[in-house]
């Protein structure tokens, strides 16, 4: 950790679902912080990081846990994220720095100038590119950040320190930090996540309102249960993830949609030639960038896009 | 095995890239006959498979080889295994069974009418479900169809002994035996397999040809990495099945596009309701059908579209 950079007395997570009580338990782990306290509106959430240990202290008022934390990690979906920023700026000490981790950034920027004329000079905002098609408390692991990125979001008025602790605090949890300007994050996130999430689960949807269903889902391989794995993540995260994200998401469909139908005039011509050299295209592509894809020994040590 | 199957005294595997020749090596460690022979137009994968005890013996002439076998198995691409057909006629004795391991079977099956007047009886066309993004005979292993379901496609005409002896043969490598007719069978594979392996060609691809596609790579997590997997599947392989499964793919793809405008326009609209619904439905559909999903223990020991 950079000596410029002061630990925390005391950190909060707003949200203790699998980010949430995962970071929280990180946190711990390293000893980032005297105190790291959980809230969350389901108190049965709380009471299981406690029992767990995922968390040090549970906090049963969120206006009193904000006005007592020095670091605040707002850890819950992309739409109710913009809901807590009244609560953060009444309550949240001026000397405290606020983060999140939400999946799409551009909604979170606008909420925040919303409510404070500007993106504050503490708030940071984040996304740790990181998860599990298993979701809720009970799924959290302090490694579930290990060797995989965090993106910040910093802009020209961010403070220096604030950015500093919270890339402190991720570099504590094995993630690799980046910084990437908002429009950049919520594009490339569109591709990359929104849009891969949006197929599969329409791909299962499309399959189950077949009249054989049963018996189509019955003939399924190994490559169908890999491919649809992420159908079967948060439905509230990911429907907050297409609100949120809806403009780049709706690019992303429509350049997708324009290559699935080039990809049907190639079946209906029966154009063999031009079928191969699509698919030899695209394993070449996920060969070429498969170091990006892999964890650990395959990632590099650092990045070539951090600003 | 069936007291009433005979034990072929000499298997023939016809291409020994992934499927042949783990499928010969399944048969040499089953010790189903006395003498398994491979089979390939690359010289180089017959002295693979016999360096690595694949096979008992390697063939350089395949009519010598059709002629000299009580069982063949046409383990080459969709296409190819229809051009394989003429000289199947002309060499094969009119005892041996053949059968194959081809993705699509109604191509097969219009081939095998054109060059013999009718579906044979002692040709039993047969499809494992089962294989990997890796390709070719270095990638072969005994238990790749270990708890794997075979479907095979016989017809009214098909010979019983030619049946069983095929059903004999799968259920040594472990795999489970169902029957479905022509049609069902590629329409089915249509929406579990092939529609999935070209809606995730076309995903790479269509990334791969995004102006800062290197960026967009970085970024790719763990969900990317699984939903792509069979991006990196043989493009030859899949040339042939979606050009021989051309009209259920068409129907599958149109399908999907369907389901796919849907979506795009609940996420215009930014509909959280509905996207939710869609997302929850996907999910529970996925879980509903998950045991199918699973292998060895998830797997119910029997199957009730066996006919």
């Amino acid at each position: 950790m950079d000596a410029s950079v002061a630990s925390p007395q005391r950190v909060l997570v707003v949200g203790l679902g699998l980010i949430g009580a995962s970071l929280a338990a990180a946190l711990r782990e390293a000893r980032f912080a005297p105190v790291v306290a959980g809230f969350d509106i389901h108190p049965a959430a709380v009471a299981l990081a406690l029992e767990r240990g995922l968390i040090d202290e549970g906090e049963t008022s969120l206006p009193e846990a904000l006005a007592a934390a020095s670091l605040v990690v707002l850890a819950v979906p992309s739409l109710a994220v913009e809901d807590l920023l009244p609560a953060v700026r009444e309550h949240v000490r001026a000397d405290a720095v606020v983060t999140d981790v939400a999946s799409v950034k551009g909604g979170l920027v606008a909420a925040a100038k919303r409510v404070f004329g500007e993106l504050p000079p503490r708030l940071v905002p984040g996304h740790p590119i990181a998860g599990s098609e298993r979701s809720g408390t009970a799924a959290a692991r302090a490694g579930l950040f290990r060797d995989h990125r965090v993106i910040l979001c910093p802009d020209g008025g961010t403070d220096a320190a604030a950015l500093a602790l919270v890339e402190s605090m991720w570099c504590g949890t094995g993630a690799e930090v980046v910084c990437m300007d908002v429009e950049a994050h919520d594009r490339v996130l569109a591709l990359t996540s929104h849009l891969p999430h949006a197929l599969a689960f329409t791909l299962v949807d499309a399959l189950a309102r077949e009249d054989t269903s049963e018996q189509i889902f019955r003939f399924a391989a190994g490559g169908f249960r890999d491919f649809t794995r992420i159908a079967s993540s948060d439905p509230v995260m990911w429907r907050d993830v297409a609100v949120a994200n809806r403009k780049a998401l709706l690019v992303a469909i429509d350049t997708y949609a324009g290559r699935l139908a080039e990809l049907r005039s190639l079946v209906d011509r029966g154009d063999a030639q031009g079928l191969e050299a699509l698919f030899r295209r695209a394993r070449e592509a996920r060969g070429r960038n498969l170091h990006w894809l892999g964890l650990g020994a395959d990632m590099p040590a650092s990045g070539g896009v951090s600003s």
